[in-house]
């Protein structure tokens, strides 16, 4: 049983993983990876690095070489071997040699697809002129460098305010080339709901970088006279020209499914490729892992694609256990990622707001604005966080963070947590580790707990950022309970300022028959207030987050 | 019924806590702090950074001020006033005022004790010597400030290698002393198990401390004309003479409890504030908190005591609620805690294998050494982590981590996961964040679920560090599959090298009656080669942490 021939289409993360996996399992196995690029289990995450100039050496990317992989685990690695056909009857595949054009069949036992996503690219007027590149590959890479050097590019214009599209600006800042970003909606990275994108936007515009939100590019011009430039002129929805030296496309990516859909697989209803919970395909002796497939979202029960690379890894390592007779599941995925935008850390986990609201789940919000370590202790900087969670039972739904340092140690809590499947009063009693330069005697992640308990408990009403547009001046009040001085450097339009210090003697000119709105400028004062308030016979309401979210998420600097 | 009139002895971390906290459920209680000290709610945890000058003014140090307290939370905080007695029976409690040594009584409907605890002082001849200090209050650090510039005082003997010891080894050398630590017993930092100390005794000795380990100090001498000092001369039991221009003494805590005993409280088995899970004492009206009480550890299920800020301002908080008809349980702890030695993060959580040994438990231990972020991006360092786990259901028993960066965030998912009871495989499944700034695609505590599954599916045997020094050659045999030249700049001694990629060529030269202790640098190439010997019939077992925790755990430098 363990003399199996396993074929690999795809070595790159998943595709490799499986094959080491499985050779660990099976020394008998003949285990043969084909790889339609010149490079397997390459650094795809470290590409914009290596742009940039953070990443010096190209070999660093080269996580495994085929020889490596022939040494150590005594697999068969097939570079630039394109896998063409599957034939799932004659259990075979057809694979074209991209040198030469020569095919060949090679039959198999089990069959794992880890084909990946390939870069979407709508057909825009123009998006295939010189001096556009996706960056998916070392080649890409390559070629940008090699477009950048020749053309003395100055000017780089950035399609897609996603992951690649972002880091890429960030680095191609770095290199010193004026950047722009260009991104259809109204706000970069879709995993974050948009007022906590809102701080990503004041980022990038402190750095330089020029935003052009919720303008989608309308085509791409050949540069003339007028507009010179050494790829393109983006044209946008808005008519803005955008001179651009070099372009990045940073457009997302989809499933890429050819093969399997040419043999008949199943795809499923987000464009990926159906497995089921063991990872196997709809045909018995075909599996597939990574960017390829949908999988279900834990939180949401909902399909999503999760083109990244740590369920790659980890869906690569069950598929060879099932291979060998296991039946392990994959739990399904949270989405938890992170990126560096220049001096911010950006990281979520589990669901954000926009998907809880389309898909109708009942959840609560809490924003709170922590510093990342000990106050008392240099260097801290507060945190940005906002927490999603059920108002009955507590439970953890999905959390956003954004800040200087410790973002990546307080969003895998809260994915572990969410693994765990905790509530947020499990979150209070977490017992974290805690010295000056690290953390808090209570850590964000604590105190996130004990804000949104206050919710469940109902010890607390919330008021939310976007209420306060639309409030009803007759039946609210908003009450800033900030010192004056913090006051008078911005505040809530028509809001009355009564420090918290001096609020237990004034409360005489707060009406009782209206709804008081507090805020101060992070959520620990005015949350005491409202406490006060409330105790003594006031509608009181806190607002989340405060003047900081308020301010972040209505873009006023006043 | 919330017109309860609450007095708390103790206005530091748990105290303060408390108080506000009650403030927060309640406006209409009295409540009262009293404290001993001239300062309520300092950061104690912040003292040595203060010596060392990392924290620059010492108003920092303040977090909260009695004139702050009262004006936000409307407390009644009297400094300088020592509780001296409880009249339980009367429900009352005696102050004593510091300056004028006049008493009062005042009454009350509950009491909270946040009494803390004392520095262990051993009667060691010549302890109260001039330029001694214990690190506990503001006072304290003052004192050794002002000793250290009036006495110019060059060298530091701190006595005692716990947290504060070695923080203040660490600050007083960032200071410009020469700085030696004497510890009893033959380790620093007794958390950690022994092996994972020497990445501490490494540390220290990198930076020019003086380590004297295993040998405790025999008596404090005047200094002389043959051994000047500006403090003493520290004699050790080996003889050892080490003149101090200043001593500090970190000896360790013990509950305060004189005023609990006195009023006839159960005081428990290790010494602390009897209290049941609501964090009552034994008396009905009287609760206590932080330093002085003892808790269960949730993991050995033992009595403990935990000095630590984190665990007290939770029960402060419990305790609280609970006076206010709340009925909350103290969830016990897990002893994370975390400290900064130099360049390393030095954390741990849960059991360590002392005590899982001690109270004879079942366990496993593996080691791993992982870089704690994508190799491939700059500034990545290995961390050395330790983890233990059932080897029967694989639960998560505990954690140490050292490194240099990265350790913090680790400790906190492993303490989660130990506070959801999680085991080794829902370690392995966790989704983490990955960017490569930030990590890895499989992250430190994945790997470490990985490894640990290996032990728990039998995948694997393993060897630890510990049994090498008593291998018979006759049944066994040492194989390091390292590269030649990694084999030669340094081996356990009597092994044979086969790297790795010639192992399935060269396996003829390996006995297949004899075990096989398989090694290689940090146990990664190690496990492969196992995983290809056992399969071909080897008894092969995979030496855990492999060469770096042999030779950290032997302090073989060859």
């Amino acid at each position: 049983m363990n003399k199996k021939t396993i074929l690999i289409v795809g070595g790159v993360a998943g595709g490799a993983t499986a094959a080491a996996h499985a050779r660990r399992l099976s020394e008998e196995a003949e285990i043969i990876i084909f790889e339609r690029g010149p490079h397997v289990s390459f650094a795809n995450c470290g590409l914009p690095y290596y742009v940039g100039g953070e990443i010096t050496e190209k070999e660093d990317l080269l996580v495994q070489t085929p020889e490596n992989l022939r040494c150590r685990f005594n697999l068969d690695v097939r570079v630039m071997s394109e896998v063409t056909a599957i034939d799932p009857v004659g259990k075979r595949i057809e694979i074209t040699l991209a040198d030469s054009n020569e095919k060949y069949w090679q039959s198999y036992d089990e069959l794992i697809l880890s084909t990946g996503a390939k870069p979407l690219k709508p057909p825009i007027p123009g998006i295939d002129r010189p001096g556009h590149f996706s960056v998916r590959g070392i080649p890409d890479v390559d070629a940008i460098n090699q477009w950048i050097t020749l053309q003395k590019a100055q000017r780089a214009v950035v399609i897609g305010g996603g992951f690649i599209g972002l880091e890429m600006a960030e680095q191609l800042q770095r290199r010193g080339l004026q950047v722009s970003v260009v991104e259809a909606i109204s706000q970069v990275m879709s995993p974050l709901d948009p007022e906590m994108a809102g701080w990503l936007h004041k980022e990038l515009q402190s750095h330089e970088v020029a935003l052009y939100l919720g303008d989608p590019v309308a085509q791409f011009n050949s540069p003339d006279e007028v507009n010179p430039a050494a790829a393109s002129v983006v044209e946008l929805k808005s008519g803005a020209q955008v001179p651009a030296d070099v372009v990045i496309l940073g457009l997302g990516v989809r499933p890429e499914t050819t093969l399997a859909k040419e043999a008949g697989l199943t795809i499923g209803e987000k464009g990926g490729i159906k497995v089921n919970e063991f990872l196997r395909t709809s045909d018995p002796h075909i599996w597939a892992i990574g960017d390829a497939i949908e999988v279900q979202d834990f939180v949401t029960k909902e399909q999503v694609l999760i083109p990244l690379a740590g369920p790659a890894n980890r869906q690569g390592r069950i598929v060879a256990e099932n291979i060998f007779g296991e039946s392990i599941k994959y739990p399904g995925t949270c989405g938890t990622s992170i990126f560096r935008l220049f001096d911010f850390s950006v990281a979520s986990t589990g669901a954000n707001e926009k998907t809880l609201r389309r898909l109708n789940l009942q959840y609560e919000a809490v924003y709170l604005h922590p510093p990342a370590h000990a106050s008392y202790y240099p260097g801290a900087h507060r945190l940005a966080m906002k927490m999603l969670f059920h108002p009955g039972n507590g439970k953890l739904l999905g959390a956003q963070i954004i800040g200087k340092d410790g973002v990546d140690k307080r969003i895998d809590v809260l994915a572990t947590a969410l693994n765990a499947g905790m509530t947020v009063h499990d979150l209070e009693d977490l017992e974290l580790a805690y010295a000056p330069p690290f953390g808090s005697a209570k850590d964000p992640v604590n105190l996130a707990g004990m804000v949104a308990q206050h919710v469940v408990h109902n010890d607390i009403q919330n008021a939310q950022w976007h209420e306060i547009a639309n409030l009803n001046h007759k039946e609210s009040i908003l009450l800033d309970v900030r010192d004056a001085d913090e006051h008078s450097e911005g505040f809530i339009p028509e809001s009355k300022n009564i420090p918290l210090p001096e609020l237990r003697k004034r409360m005489d000119e707060l009406p009782k028959d209206k709804e008081i709105i507090v805020y101060c400028q992070t959520g620990q004062r005015s949350y005491f207030a409202c406490r006060l308030l409330t105790q003594k016979g006031f509608k009181a309401k806190n607002l989340s987050g405060a003047y900081r979210t308020w301010q972040i998420a209505t873009n006023s600097n006043p």
